[in-house]
């Protein structure tokens, strides 16, 4: 499956896209940072985060998208503009149908490293290991949307592994 | 001019559309309250609002769009919705080029009621009186998304009144 990991944020919002599956060796199928200047009116600031994800989203032709989940005890100078860009990220996924799924950053830390509390430069090594890139991704925003899409590719086939064999003893999920 | 006020929520999103200007009266257009289920997703939810949110530009061709303007300190439980949906709200106005407004609650209740804390009921009775309504308009999302819209028109009034002296004495606005 090949999953859009989006790290929202107004000022640098990363978007990566992997491609694999649960027990193969994933890999990188393209990353960036949209930015957009603090000069510019909030709005206007939105709508080139849109353009940005509908065209990735255009052109890469992911199964899912994986978004950062925001929480409100977050940054409190930064929080309004990344929960607006997580906003304009969830739209435009849902307007195709595309699976969203939001995973904290604790989540997407123990994912790519096994410890829920790695701190930056943990979560880009164990990206650029994973991915078996030449250099850490960088801005670390590039980095940590290519740990969300890796996180959802392992979640969700652990997931679906435990739905199978639920399925396959008969039973049904509550 | 036309103003189209959104005071924007993933429960219920309200929209107001006023029409007049400043020492005219002013007279509503329409309102409405797009209401979306919490069990749904909120992807689904935004997409929702975003719908409402165009339907609505498209018929009422607003010259302008005024958004409550949100504070990372409000009602945790619901800020992320909440910036989420103001951010849709933003992106729909933005993306047709729309001059788009933000205006804090307190903007909004001191412009409607001279008083920068009245209560959600006093709103609402100051919203009637300047339309000229039979009732007052329900839910309070509902005349809350009308006092932002009246709000738009009596302060971008002011400002444009300011600008022209200034222009008129041959200033220059910093």
């Amino acid at each position: 499956m090949r999953v859009l990991g989006i790290d929202p944020g107004l000022t640098r919002c990363g978007m990566g896209v992997v491609e694999g599956d649960v027990g193969r060796p994933l890999s990188l199928v393209d990353v960036n940072v949209i930015r957009t200047s603090s000069d510019v009116p909030v709005p206007q600031r939105l709508v080139t985060i849109e353009r940005g994800i509908d065209a990735w989203l255009d052109e890469h032709q992911p199964d899912a998208v994986a978004v950062e989940r925001i929480f409100a005890r977050s940054d409190v100078s930064t929080i309004m503009g990344t929960a607006q860009a997580a906003g304009v990220a969830m739209v435009c996924a849902a307007r195709r149908g595309l699976p969203i799924a939001l995973h904290t950053p604790s989540e997407v830390k123990a994912a790519v490293s096994g410890n829920g509390r790695a701190d930056k430069a943990q979560v880009g090594m164990m990206v650029t290991r994973i991915l078996r890139l030449d250099a850490v991704p960088k801005p670390a925003d590039a980095a940590d949307a290519l740990a969300l899409a890796i996180t959802h590719i392992w979640r969700g086939g652990a997931q679906a592994r435990i739905d199978a064999a639920v399925a396959a003893a008969g039973g049904r999920r509550s």
